[in-house]
C-alpha cells in the first residue's frame, strides 16, 4: 500500500536549499516517502507564514533542519490515510505539528503519529491553522509566569501581532485587563479601534509609555503584574518601568533586534523578573505528557467557538504563490498574515 | 530610670544633615531616646561602612530616611539595660539590626526590643559586626533561587566584595564550585591565592569570560545553573553567556553603574531567568516568620565559628575618624571594609 500512495500522490514543498545565507528556495515535485504502520498519509490544507519561519530560512533562527528542507512549522492536515498500527488518528481527522521543524509548506506528507495532534474540525479553518504556535504562546505566557486575577492588568508591546492579538483575546475571556502598546501609524485610531472590538481595554503608542498620560491610565486600571514584551530594545524597558512591583516580564519576541535593557534598580528594588518564553521548548518539554497540550488546544478551541479567539486577520495565498506570500511576510508593519492555501 | 540614662550617657554619632545632594556629615552630641518598657538601651560596638550606606549618604539609594539622620545600617551591639516588659533579651546579649536605616555610627542607643535580633557573642565581633548584610545577601541568593547540589558551580563578579567573598565561603560549605570574576589589577595572583584560600574554584579576569580558556575551564567544572552579579552591564552580560540552560543570574548590585543588558535569545532559547536580590525587602518581608531569619543567622555563625567564613578584611577605624573610613570606603578597588568602632 505504502508503495502505491507513493505512485498516487507527489507532493508539492516549498523547498529552501544550499545556504542558510540567503533565502534560496523553490517549489519542488518531491516523492512521498513510503507508508510505515505507524504513520499517517496527511493532505495539508493550510499553513502560515510566521516571521520565526523566516528566521529559519535567513539562518538566524534557534533550530534549523538539515538542508535542503521544506519551510513552514506550523499549519492545518487532514488525514487521509492511516496505518496498519495508528490508534490515535482516523482518516478524516484533523491534525496540527506537535513540534516545529516539520516543514508544513507542501501539499501532502507521510508523517508518524507521534509528529501531529488532533483537532476538531468544527472551528474555521485559518483558525486551525494559525492555533499552534501564536495562540498557544499567548496561553502559556498568560498562565505560567504570573498568577493572574480577573481584574489585573497584563501590559503588551506588538499588540497588534499573531501572538498580541491572541493575547487580547485570550486576556479578555479571562476579565483581565490589556494594555496594548503599538508602533505610531497613519492609521492608528481604527488599528486601536480593531483591537478594541477584539478586547483591548487600552491601545496605546510607544511614546505615550513616557508620557504622564500613563498616570491616568492606572487611575482606573491597576498596574500590570505580566509584561509580554515581542519586541526588545527600548520598548521592552519602557514595558518594565510600568509593571507592579515583583511583577515579570515575558520576552518572547525581537523584532527591533536588540537586546532587554533592564535597571539595575528594577530588579533589586522593584524585584521584577525577567523571563523568556519560547513554546517549541514548552512543547518539547510537555511532549511526555499529551495532556497539557490537550488541555490547551481543548481550552483554545472552546474560546474559538464561543468567538472569543479569532484568527489574526490573514491574507489567503495558493502555495504556488508562495514567493508573493513571502514577500508579503517580510514587510516591516504587515498587518495581514501570509496563510499558503494548498 | 529612663531620664536618668539620658543623664549619665549620651550618644555621639555621625550624622547627616540637610540636602542628599552631597554628603555633609558631622559628629554629633545627641541626647539619647528616654526608654519605654519595651525598649533597650545598646551599646554599639562596631557598624561597617557598606556601599548602601554611602549610596544612602548620597541620596541614590531606594531608601531614604528623614534628615538629619544617623547613618550606618549594620553593625552589632551589646545590650546595657533592657526596659521593663522586655522578654528576647538580656543585658550582656549581643544585638544586630533587623532592617536597614536604624542608623549604627554611634556609640549608643534605644531601641525598640523588635528593631534587634540576638546573636552569640562567641564569635568575633568584626564577623558580627558585617554578619547582617552581605553574608546573608550570600545566603538567600545562593539558597532561594536554584536547587543548587554539591557540585553544581556559580558564578560571580565583584568576588573580592564583602558579598562576594561570603558566596565564596558558603558555596565552598556546600561543596559547590565557584567561578570568581575580579577586574584585573596589578596584584591579580595575590587577589587570586587570597580568594583561593578561601575556598574560590576559579578567579578569572572579566577579559577572560570573553576568551577560549573558558572552554577548557568547563571541562572540569559544570556551567554555572546560577550567576551573582553586584556589577551590571558588560560584565553581567558576560556572565549569562556562560549559565546554563534554564539557569537564573541574580543582579545584587550595580557598582559600573549600567543597566544588566540579556540579549532576547538567551532569554527565548536559553530560558535564563533574570532577577535581582535585595536582603532588606527579604528581611522585610519576613520580619512576622522570625524563624528564616533565625536560622540564616545559626547556619552563618555556625559556619564563623567552624572558620569556614570569616570577615572579609576590615580596617578598624575609631567613630571620630568615620570622615577618613568615609573617604576610604569611597576609593575604587578597596578591598578593605572600613569598620567604626566606638
Amino acid at each position: 500500500m505504502a508503495n502505491s500512495l507513493v505512485n498516487i500522490q507527489r507532493s508539492v514543498s516549498c523547498e529552501i536549499q544550499n545556504s542558510w545565507d540567503f533565502l534560496v528556495d523553490r517549489l519542488d515535485d518531491v516523492d512521498l516517502h513510503p507508508m510505515g504502520a505507524k504513520d499517517v498519509l496527511v493532505k495539508i490544507l493550510a499553513a502560515p507564514i510566521n516571521p520565526s519561519d523566516i528566521n529559519m530560512i535567513q539562518g538566524t533562527y534557534a533550530i534549523l533542519p538539515d538542508l535542503p528542507a521544506t519551510g513552514g512549522n506550523e499549519g492545518v492536515a487532514q488525514v487521509i490515510e492511516v496505518g496498519s498500527q495508528v490508534t490515535s488518528l482516523k482518516t478524516g481527522d484533523w491534525v496540527i505539528p506537535k513540534d516545529a521543524g516539520l516543514g508544513t509548506w507542501r501539499t501532502a506528507a507521510v508523517l508518524s503519529e507521534d509528529d501531529v495532534i488532533s483537532l476538531p474540525n468544527d472551528i474555521p479553518l485559518l483558525a486551525a491553522a494559525t492555533l499552534g504556535v501564536n495562540p498557544c504562546t499567548a496561553y502559556r505566557m498568560l498562565c505560567d509566569f504570573e498568577d493572574l486575577k480577573p481584574g489585573d492588568s497584563v501590559i503588551q508591546n506588538a499588540a497588534n501581532s499573531g501572538v498580541g492579538q491572541a493575547v487580547i483575546q485570550i486576556a479578555a475571556a479571562r476579565g483581565l485587563n490589556t494594555i496594548n502598546v503599538v508602533r505610531d501609524r497613519p492609521e492608528f485610531t481604527q488599528l486601536s479601534d480593531r483591537l478594541k472590538v477584539i478586547g483591548a481595554t487600552h491601545v496605546i503608542k510607544e511614546e505615550t509609555l513616557r508620557r504622564p498620560e500613563m498616570k491616568e491610565l492606572f487611575k482606573t486600571c491597576p498596574k500590570p503584574k505580566l509584561a509580554l514584551n515581542g519586541v526588545g530594545g527600548k520598548s521592552a524597558t519602557e514595558l518594565l518601568r510600568h509593571l507592579q512591583v515583583g511583577g515579570s516580564m515575558v520576552t518572547y519576541g525581537g523584532m527591533a533586534k536588540q537586546p532587554v535593557t533592564v535597571p539595575v534598580s528594577a530588579l533589586i528594588f522593584k524585584d521584577v523578573k525577567v523571563r523568556g518564553f519560547w513554546v517549541t521548548q514548552w512543547k518539547r518539554d510537555h511532549s511526555h505528557d499529551g495532556s497539557a497540550f490537550r488541555d490547551m488546544l481543548d481550552e483554545l478551541c472552546s474560546l474559538i467557538r464561543q468567538k472569543k479567539l479569532t484568527a489574526p486577520v490573514c491574507t489567503e495565498v495558493n502555495l504556488q504563490e508562495y514567493r508573493r506570500a513571502l514577500d508579503a511576510a517580510m514587510q516591516p508593519y504587515t498587518s495581514a498574515k501570509q496563510v499558503l492555501i494548498m
